[in-house]
């Protein structure tokens, strides 16, 4: 049993929109095809990946660095009973040869790949992936419905609040129950009234908004947002400085009473034990948002809720970045706290299954094998153009 | 005034060594040409760049993001007077649209392309590149002078310790004074082994041997290779475990009386700042190793300077990764405590100008504009196949 060929393709993600840090009009994602030696139906067994929004498509590593090592190695696929491809051994091969440290673009394109290595062993086992990732990080029961939240309110010189609260009214109608805006590519002043908008529409209940500043801040700003937000009581403060400077972090969280989310900008099991050594997060209170998609796949991603549980962390405190089939079966799997959903954008990688609406809240997780891409119609015909 | 164009090239950079972690034999590196209209003799001057030995080429990334960020943007090349190009308002134009975090390839990528333009930048204003660094800095008096040492040691089963002694003893015929070796490779008994015999033709003087395990221990391993090279009394210990475990590091400076060295794998001002704010790193004692030509290039490695002021640390506790001339043009123009070199090796990237051999542990810096590449006449060679 092996991996007989590995194809990708770059994707244009164009979506007509800004954070307070970047805009999305010329993001690119990989989309990754994994083909066994495994004949079902007459057709070989292909696994698919992708890469989550926000880091470009990495199609030169892939093919330049991972995927030859990978096919150099067939001895090593298989797992030591020999039912189906052993995703451990495989993420080894894909980092042969690279050096510590550094974690970017590697950790995404390794994602993506990887994701499509545990479609293909989840589908071979005949598995769902979330009862796959639930096998292999034996943490507990896994959650067949998980709940879910809106990430959206980007900035729009066009759209305005009453746009602002338009796009949050779909959601609600869509039947989510917690939303997320961006702020930070306004003034206080200006974020502030985009904020009581929203929650005007949400009864006033700040447990159903968050906000997220796309790390933008510096330590001053990221302390008088915190000041002007504490009245809101709000779900949580998204990325209020720098990733990776978690001493503003830890600032932020001595001096604010609500949560504090951060982690998508975090591409690595060591820089995430980081962050709750040194960031100043409290597994009582706070959020951590590790994208499995951008972070080395599934394999770190249940490494890190390992770290998690050493660190003192329930998984219920980690709610995935990616709005995607992948992150859901993350959340499902490890019994994560939730998971972040993009309606309608980042398509066709965002969102979950077409016979799974989101109810209440809540994404059902499907039996199918494998990720269950195949049940994301668009998803599945972008992805068949691999073959 | 205005960057015209931009080039680059995929080189190989076999070389049959590995040291604890990984091999060299298929590692790459960018070459990057970026052409000015700027008229010089006739010939538009051109600054060139590459990243150092390590992280592998980054064509696709430099191609598809960088250099069209740069070029869409003449209007914003030149600096405010006028009088050459202003390397960190194009360093700026790189980084559009890219996310903070994350710090990896895109380092690399824009390390090789900023190196360009303040080659460039340097040759504009008929100035070396050590005494732009030393003016953009403002820190003070560049040193003429750089003491330097001489890395290598790699492991490899047809040389044995007596080629190791051999290799070493080439190294002190050509000048240097001090090495360094790896270690981590083979058993601690082994590699006890080789450092005495090192240690040997150095006279016992253990000041002049570094050793370097290339991030490889976990805490264990790593505090009991501490414990045996306490009596060595040697000149630091490089890289004990994973370059982002500061937990770990901070468990070995508390163990290790001498001095530890780590820092290469850490791409970026913030992943630096965490390292010694959270890696129990001690200014009296201990080094860092940041590379420009991995870690963003010239301006952030300006930033890490004085970042290190800030945190407590003088710029002689710095001896950059790299080996190259580049390298050793920001240890002068920042009179850091010297620089890596490796003699014969990453040819024709390593080492330093045809005219300024290495004497008595040190290498002098040119007066050439620029970096001076066009001092050593391989390098100049292979840049010149951009053109």
């Amino acid at each position: 049993m092996r991996i007989v060929e590995i194809r990708d393709a770059v994707v244009p993600m164009g979506a007509p929109m800004r954070n307070a840090v970047i805009d999305f009009s010329r993001m690119t994602v990989s989309a990754v095809a994994v083909i066994t030696d495994v004949v079902r139906g007459g057709r070989p067994v292909v696994g698919f990946g992708f890469n989550a929004n926000g880091r470009y498509a990495q199609s030169a590593l892939i093919r330049e660095r991972l995927a030859p090592r990978v096919l150099e190695a067939p001895e090593e696929h298989a797992s030591t009973d020999g039912t189906t491809l052993d995703a451990r051994a495989i993420r080894s091969l894909m980092m042969r040869n690279e050096k510590p440290g550094g974690h970017g673009e590697r950790a995404v394109a390794v994602a993506a790949l990887d994701i499509a290595v545990w479609d293909a062993a989840a589908k071979i086992a005949d598995m769902p992936l979330w009862a796959t990732i639930a096998d292999a990080a034996g943490t507990g029961a896994p959650e067949r419905s998980v709940p879910v939240y809106a990430a959206g309110g980007y900035y729009d010189p066009d759209k305005g609040t009453e746009g602002l609260v338009a796009e949050m009214r779909r959601y609600l109608d869509q039947g989510y129950t917690q939303v997320k805006m961006k702020i930070g590519g306004a003034t206080l002043d200006e974020d502030r009234a985009r904020i009581e908008a929203v929650l005007a529409l949400l009864g006033g209940d700040g447990a159903r908004l968050a906000v997220d500043a796309n790390g933008r801040f510096d330590a001053e700003t990221a302390l008088r947002y915190a000041d002007a937000l504490v009245p809101y009581r709000l779900a949580w403060y998204e990325e209020p400085g720098d990733p990776l400077d978690f001493s503003l972090n830890a600032a932020v969280a001595a001096a604010y009473p609500g949560a504090i989310a951060t982690g998508e900008n975090l591409l690595s099991l060591q820089d995430a034990r980081n962050l709750l050594r040194f960031g100043g997060m409290r597994p009582d209170v706070d959020f951590v948002q590790f994208d499995p998609a951008l972070a080395y796949g599934v394999g770190e991603t249940i490494d890190i809720v390992a770290m998690m549980a050493a660190e003192g962390w329930s998984p219920r405190r980690f709610l995935p970045h990616g709005g995607n089939l992948l992150a859901l079966a993350a959340a499902g799997g490890l019994a994560l706290g939730g998971c972040e959903s993009y309606p309608g954008v980042f398509q066709p990688f965002g969102g979950f299954a077409d016979d799974t609406p989101v109810e209440d809240g809540r994404v059902s997780l499907g039996d199918a094998p494998g990720a269950g891409f195949e049940h994301k119609a668009a998803l599945a015909a972008l992805l068949e153009t691999l073959l």
